[in-house]
């Protein structure tokens, strides 16, 4: 966790305190149910419960103080809670093995990591959908290769981020669901010493489903899914950030990241407004996908489990779900302020002296009856005049000036296929399937 | 594609004459299309099929000798079609972008890959759940760390793989679903010169959904999203395979790899009979999760599309989804085929003197009034005499030897803590969740 | 391999003949030696050699046929040898194991491969500096963050790129070095049955190093590094890839890839000069990438050596090393045949009005008294408005106009700050650093 | 930086305050060359380090709170120098850029780091050169797939290890030379507003090499290489880690990482020992090699710059170097201490009923004048029966039993082939080669 790309809610599903609370609760649930069943007194459970109600400040340091001299860091947890419980608390974790708490645990921290990431996307794909209606029909030159293709509107380049951003939602729901199991089966997951309905007791508290077969440890495919996922979501992210820094570019500038009054963009040139959040984005999507191949590299544990996926969880899963959640903040934040210039964006269209239409007069060209080839040598001849005067020349008036085009299309007929409106026909259809 | 590892149904999708019948199936829909809605002659269309009822062999040596002149593969295929097909081909085409053809026929290919694989991992679950069930009650001895636990049964491990792997299904009918779509857009996605309703009806003949925006390709997030799910199912595949590997070392051999009668297992060693299927297997896994970055490096296209992401999908595309549908059934014939020991299981399990029921003992004397810690110190002392006589003490006669233990248990109480059964009382009920 | 993505010579070492010839040279140098040594009949080691200066043709169908029945690679080709000498064949191999074949020979092939690579870079460096001299004074604009900042040559561009390539090449020189060792060691690695001086006498032979230590294998640390290498030379090739492909953008176009007269950029848009070559290595690049986590996950073998590695090399060596042979190959011939326009380099630099030499102001406004802090305001208020303006307005002639500047600098000095000149003295000195 | 993975010497390296003092140094050499060289007033120079000498306390929170302004972390920290130092303050930084300061830091840092892990490999060869010394000539089974094969020493396994991390040394240190540039060069590289004898002045006082050809960045080529080599070294402890997880499994239990009296294995089962130690090395090092994707990825920044790559190394750069050097610390603590049972050794040893000898006795058959089919036949034949008798019967007695063996062998020839001693008269020469 770094913290200049944390922000305070998803950092905090990852202090110790926020752990140690959540291991207390699957212990103490566990005890009630257990408590119920008859397999340990009453009291103790209410004992432990009502130190909790006391609300008592979680010693970090003693617990790790303990775990300094037990290595053993559910043992020290247990020791910090009987200290402050007392013998009653020697019921707790009874049957349990670490692993039914960690790894219970640690699926609490993903659901609550994935509904914030969840919340994190809702919120992108507000402001998308706003600036993608704003933007419907602002003309704008789509690009493929780099190069001038054929127009498209700033909204149909929005609402394509829309829709991928709304997958990922979706992909991300069903990683959520995937990853929150609990698992409360003991050493190698026969509940050997512990009934099955405890589970069920703890993972309907803790809002999870029930592990349908742990090995003393939850499955880690579970979680390479969610982590997987969280790289795609990455990628998405550097989709959208690569769009902002080339409309940014100085040649281009139909965009840009919103500039504060204070901001310098370098020390030795005042004049620069630099893309750094979408560049920053760019780097983020890497950090995050870095953390996919350790995932499912954690898979294949040893016979019922060892221990080597821990260290790794202890970084990504912080990591990836804290960096994610700034990373998709910050690019809400690009794209709500982003600054918007149809003018630059109606120029760049222009300069190219209309061959952004050439394609219709192609068509034009084989609809009045020339073979494709012939079409496409007519076009391209005139074409490469346009390209060669960088723009000076007018693809229109170069066609109409060509014999063997006007052979086939009349003035008129030519003129006919440069109108821009012509290509924003189906914007309304499209956008009717992205926003229903 | 190595040979080596493809099996002839996948590797076909792959190949060239397959990719061009799908091309020319997606361009005579379109046309067939545009011929009912007027905007070509009906007879093109008629034309077009007409030819396609011959059967002509696919000629792929001449449409890459036409590619070589042209460097576009498309009109490449169209320059072969129409020397076939005569004038009338000129209409194929028309108002659509060679991306139309290639995206989906890209989805195509990836959704007939992920069909062939889901009908590998059902053979697989099925392989899975008959063994498991063989072996339901087959005790073997838990590990954790690697180090011996507690008693499970080898139809436990098997369920939990068989649990994996329907979690693998079910993401893989996911992943085929999200990249299963079809553009026929134009030229950058806005249907400047082709009407949706093309689209539409290519979607429905190929059993594809239509991509709601696309930008001259289908966005890659999806591709993303499908080659992240095969890492997570070649991981899984790693972790199988990684049990077999352990169980058939030399001083384990619970189970085997079928072992054919001419096979040699070293050329210096010939009493060696080695893992190597799962060992390949495990090569295997790494090879699809190394697809998995540049997949999800592929996501970031510029603007409305670059070709970057083109070369990588002609090295994963083939090779992520062959390899693993060759994976899949090796490991489906190597569970089916598995030379389980389960008289090597019982005397693994009994070579540890019976320090795998220690928890057990440690539960007994908490119950019977001792504090967490004491009980721990008692059953250590003990279970330390026996981990160091290497199992030649007996847990239980030292327990009964020892006068704190005694104080709190008697002969027969402790003799209870032994008992294996007592461990599978919940086979039942895991089965039951897992199988249904 | 990807027909399409190969050259010949590379593709050739990874063929299944050429394995087999080196196989043949390793097993008849060891047998050599052992003849020499007296363990083997010097006849045995004559009788081989003779036969092989019959010069045999390698029966690839017939070694896969026996493999079939022995599934052991190893053992399939020495039959097929047996059945070519006859029975004085029986002494090949003796005292080895599979890997002292099959691993020597793979690091003879990536000494190969590496060699290939080297010249390819070679040949990129020879491009790369003619290029760079050529335009060594050609100025153009440096961007950072996609920004218009100060002026550079083009020739500095590429003056970057040779240094860059320069150090791939010491790194693969490296590489090769390490990868290229010899183990003749058998079973497990102790000599048991076989004398060093065989080990000494096939590494001589062969080119190679002798390996200090194997373990039936050679250690797949080296293979690592080799792999990691080859993804770091990739990258460099996307960054350069990257420049070309941003310097031929429709708004940019400072350079283009060679066009040659047949060929077509689009389907749809025939005046469309697309930069497909550099975006097919940006894709290239992530493919050899993809290969480095693979190869990392190769080196923890199990205890002496288990055969998952195996799989892995079987994709990686040829793709690797035919990928980026091909990859490197293409890079050049753009390099080379790189069109570049100076005039548009020119204009470029022009259209931002000055901006770009405003850090000179900033600093003559410093060392006229100004502080940091003024300095800066006085130029950013002035630069902000050539901004807006869209370079319409001149910085130089604002900056004179602003009373708070000419109180510090007078319209000569400031003028003096716009002299391009300026920013090339030290072009010399950065060439001489970099080609010496 | 996780600190329960964290040693204090190389975390402070990347803390702020060592970044800061970085800075000051880069800053204050630059401005005293410059002063010598006429640029600026040498009371300057003078003030700055005047200032420096009263040491005072670097305040990261002032210096935070000013970039929180500026959003421009070098102008904040110049403008703390400048608050502490006064007016003369303003001359520093002139005609630098930021990355000039950056870039040069991490290279400083880099560097630093790399001195501390080779110091770390130095302690790491050490031990495992004075425990392969240790047990130079304890026997114990060499194993390949698992598999018991033929014997090796205990001491070959930890020299093997050694010549792995002897050449990681060597690696890492071309690696630390390779990124240890300084650059002090301006905008893009040019030298335009600074001499290039300040870089060189500050390259000698930084002990750093010139960077030849920068372009306000130093190119990431470098740094890539520099993460890739840390991957390499990661998997090459992953391999020494799994091997000793291997050799402390239940079964095998030939060595153990040391158990100190406090330590718990399990809250569930007191008797455990568990490898936790390697295991968490095994997840450590898919932390490290998890970093190198990202750092391939930063290679490509967009024409002289972006800043893509700042966000991956503010979390990379730390977490690399922090994460191995633990691991290594971690390691060589491991293999200083680890428990070596050779009694244990042996009796594996001894458990195949001689079956790793048949390797001999197969040459001997050969030798003796069969065919090489026919001595597997036989070989193969007694060994099957050894196998499936789980090591009662013994290898050498069948084989005196066997006729056909009998006809070629005499029992005293058979004898000889099951000396122990036989397979390691060359360990001292493979000694001598690893150690010198």
């Amino acid at each position: 966790m770094i913290p200049r790309y944390s922000r305070p809610q998803m950092a905090s599903i990852w202090e110790p305190e926020a752990k140690f609370r959540i291991w207390f609760e699957i212990e103490a649930h566990a005890l009630d149910k257990m408590a119920e069943l008859g397999v340990v007194p009453k009291e103790s459970a209410k004992a432990v419960w009502d130190w909790w109600a006391t609300n008592p400040p979680i010693d970090v340091a003693r617990i790790d103080e303990v775990e300094a001299v037990v290595k053993h860091d559910v043992i020290a947890f247990l020791t910090w809670v009987a200290e402050g419980v007392g013998a009653e608390a020697r019921f707790l974790h009874q049957g349990m093995t670490s692993s039914d708490v960690l790894d219970t645990c640690l699926a609490v921290q993903l659901k609550r990591s994935a509904d914030l990431l969840i919340d994190d996307l809702d919120q992108l794909l507000e402001v998308l959908k706003r600036r993608a209606i704003e933007h419907k029909l602002t003309p704008t030159i789509g690009r493929s290769h780099g190069i001038h293709a054929e127009p498209v509107t700033f909204g149909l380049k929005l609402a394509q981020a829309y829709a991928e951003f709304a997958r990922n939602r979706a992909r991300l729901v069903a990683a959520r669901d995937d990853v929150a199991t609990c698992a409360i089966s003991g050493a190698v997951g026969t509940f050997a010493n512990i009934d099955p309905k405890v589970e069920a007791h703890v993972a309907e508290k803790m809002g999870l489903a029930i592990e349908p077969v742990s090995t003393q440890v939850i499955p880690r495919d579970r979680h390479a899914m969610f982590f997987a996922t969280l790289g795609v979501i990455a990628s998405s992210i550097e989709r959208l950030a690569t769009e902002i820094r080339h409309l940014q570019r100085t040649e281009v500038l139909e965009a840009e990241e919103y500039f504060s009054p204070g901001q310098k963009g370098s020390s030795a040139m005042p004049h620069k407004r630099n893309p750094v959040l979408t560049e920053n984005l760019t780097g983020l999507a890497r950090v995050v996908r870095g953390y996919v191949t350790p995932a499912l590299e954690n898979v294949a544990l040893w016979h019922e489990r060892d221990i080597s996926h821990s260290s790794v969880e202890r970084y990504i899963g912080p990591d990836a779900t804290v960096t994610l959640d700034f990373a998709l903040a910050r690019l809400t934040g690009v794209m709500d302020k982003l600054l918007v210039y149809p003018e630059r964006m109606q120029k760049n269209l222009d300069r190219m002296g209309g061959l952004v239409h050439s394609q219709r007069v192609l068509l034009a060209l084989t609809q009045a009856g020339a073979s494709r080839e012939d079409a496409y040598r007519l076009v391209q001849r005139n074409a490469m005049k346009v390209w060669e005067s960088d723009g000076e020349l007018s693809l229109m008036e170069l066609l109409k000036g060509d014999p063997e085009v006007s052979a086939l299309l009349s003035a008129e007929e030519i003129e006919e296929r440069f109108d821009l409106g012509y290509h924003f026909k189906y914007v309304d259809s499209i956008f009717e399937r992205v926003f229903g």
